[in-house]
């Protein structure tokens, strides 16, 4: 593990810069005038340092980014493009461990030290995606960790052998354990979460489940989803990704499933999209719902946008939640890293003990960031120096 | 004025690369293998040549862009955000050539080779705003040309005073009359829309009226400016920015407005924001009304967002639009070149005679421009380089 004095650097929090010392990859000390005692040492000259960002929703199996412009040319609506990634991703040679690391790559130069990410298992690709995920995460030696989930992107009931993929993947030691739209796509929500919820018992694993369903017939699953949390004691071990439903919803019926979330420790995960509703984050922070952030498909058969950029993330997040305050540009940082790392049940921040993964930024104010997206002038992952000037080191 | 060879350039709209010759700041000659005849060569090797950015809609007299960050405090609602624009204008030194040079350097850099400003008018700030701006367009010795609008932020009507300035500023030579709400902050549409066309009429100025106000009350407005504009025989000279009604009615209304803006010769102006309805972008392309785009405020007392670059605001007009194809993505480039252009009453391309404006992208395709954003290679203004790999020359 690996030893680090970050000198000058300006803790995001303080007003003033100080030192912060690394011994075997995690936060030894802070305060002024540290002695390096042996490790290397790296002068920030006043730089603001946040936490590294938490990727909290990514489709990293997916992408082709590095590979050709492939125009988009999926049908509209989520069953079209589930039959299209499904029909063209032999084709295009997808899931690529090539693609994945240049993605992860990217991902690192621009700050991100975790990732979550969705695999499709479907019985078509089997584990091929667990598999290949795995291969590039191994080539990039470190400079970013990572947690999967067992996702299945064609429906579990109505995809039969898709089940028995997915419990396979989870006793090879994948993290968590997919779902999505119970109702919506895959048909009878009572079967398939505790299908899900099964499954996460039965291998101690995680939930995340991807919930587009909208309105009443959402929010009536965000309760289904509740209920089995609580029921199997899984506080703090499952997300609700996307869940469009809340932000749709009327203000008291939203209040009353914020409150639900919140005491079942059921944690959210956005991708902010541009053309839904806005999840009500304030009042998610307010009653300690932890929320992460995430970049989604990035340049895939889903979508030809996206960058891995998690600082370009915050910025769509804030503004398409009409953020302008300092304070609330601060927040949708904060989602990005420290609500990321929570939902993931990570540590994040500067006290001794937490992971040194960290991202320092030419900025005036962390407001100012969101808004600018300077690059990013260092990256820290585990104590030692991954990227630098956006650049992999 | 400048001749110049671009070498290898792989013209928008064509397959295959070839050359352009530029003679007295105007296209020459399109073909392979031109002489140069005397006239600098740049080899372009074969990167993307798109028309030069219009920005259509800014107000680069209100930009701290280069100054301190200073955090948001407008109350919302934009009676609020008027308020607090006008009382803390004098603390923060705006209107700033200073603050306006250093925007528009930016927007050179990144590509963008016309722009039309707002420049608020009103008894306070007098034509200090123009003034400023007209010293900062000064300083960048035609790297970048504008034209004026005259721009009652704080209402005509309900503001005294203002529509001699106004008047004043006409006479100046600002090109352009602007308007703002003029039932929803000004309060008599009808008298509001009399004087702003009525001083159109007087100096032979053009048209640009800010309409915010939404559904039935801003549709009727839009009647209401095309009935002036038919009447003074000013098509092609008018412009609604924002205009957000129009997203917001119902189909049949749409139509029959964009019928009325296409009859007239009203052109639109959007500034793609993340939370007001998208305008309806293929009809009014069907019915050939001119849209352009453009990034409103950067970075002032109004909002702390912006960069000012128009590749940045046609990824977010694309992704507002749920644009996914590439020749969804190419319209959103469109709108950020050719529509502004159009909007602006120039021509651009690269037929012989257009000015020689343009931009050099190293991507594959345009839509991958959109999506991805690259460093401008080249940026040319007049047939001469003025920008270099993102820097200004």
């Amino acid at each position: 593990m690996t030893d680090l004095l970050l000198r000058d650097a300006r803790l995001w929090g303080s007003a003033t810069a100080t030192d912060l010392l690394i011994r075997d990859g995690v936060v030894a000390a802070t305060g002024p005038g540290l002695h390096p005692g042996g490790a290397p040492v790296e002068d920030l000259r006043g730089k603001l340092l946040v936490p590294g960002f938490v990727d909290a929703h990514a489709h990293v199996d997916k992408t082709l980014w590095g590979g050709p412009w492939v125009p988009h040319d999926a049908p509209p609506g989520l069953a079209g493009k589930i039959r299209n990634g499904v029909e063209r991703r032999a084709e295009l040679g997808i899931p690529s461990a090539g693609y994945m690391t240049a993605l992860l790559e990217r991902m690192v130069a621009d700050g991100t030290t975790h990732v979550r990410s969705h695999v499709d298992i479907d019985p078509a690709v089997g584990l091929k995606g667990v598999e290949a995920l795995r291969e590039a995460l191994a080539g990039m030696d470190g400079r970013i960790t990572a947690e999967l989930v067992a996702f299945p992107q064609t429906g579990v009931l109505i995809s039969p052998g898709t089940a028995e993929l997915m419990d396979a993947a989870l006793a090879e030691g994948v993290e968590l354990v997919g779902g999505i739209d119970p109702a919506g796509l895959d048909g009878d929500p009572v079967r398939h979460l505790d299908l899900v919820f099964g499954l996460a018992d039965k291998h101690g694993a995680g939930v995340d489940i991807h919930l587009h369903d909208g309105g009443p017939l959402g929010g009536w699953q965000y309760d289904l989803i509740i209920e089995r949390t609580k029921a199997l004691g899984l506080a703090g071990k499952v997300t609700i990704s996307h869940g469009y439903a809340l932000g749709e919803l009327p203000l008291a019926e939203q209040d009353r499933l914020i409150d639900g979330l919140s005491s079942a420790g059921v944690s959210l995960a956005t991708v902010a999209p541009a053309s839904a509703a806005p999840l009500p984050l304030v009042r998610l922070r307010e009653a300690g719902v932890p929320v992460g952030a995430g970049n989604d498909g990035v340049r895939d058969l889903w979508s030809p946008y996206g960058t891995g950029d998690m600082l370009e993330r915050a910025l769509f997040l804030a503004q398409r939640s009409r953020f302008v305050r300092d304070e609330e540009l601060e927040h949708a940082l904060e989602i990005t890293t420290y609500g990321g790392a929570k939902l993931a049940g990570r540590r994040a921040g500067f006290t001794p003990g937490a992971p040194a993964d960290f991202v320092a930024l030419d900025t005036r104010t962390p407001a100012e960031a969101v808004c600018l997206r300077p690059t990013r002038s260092l990256v820290v992952k585990s104590g030692r120096i991954v990227a630098r000037d956006g650049q992999l080191c």
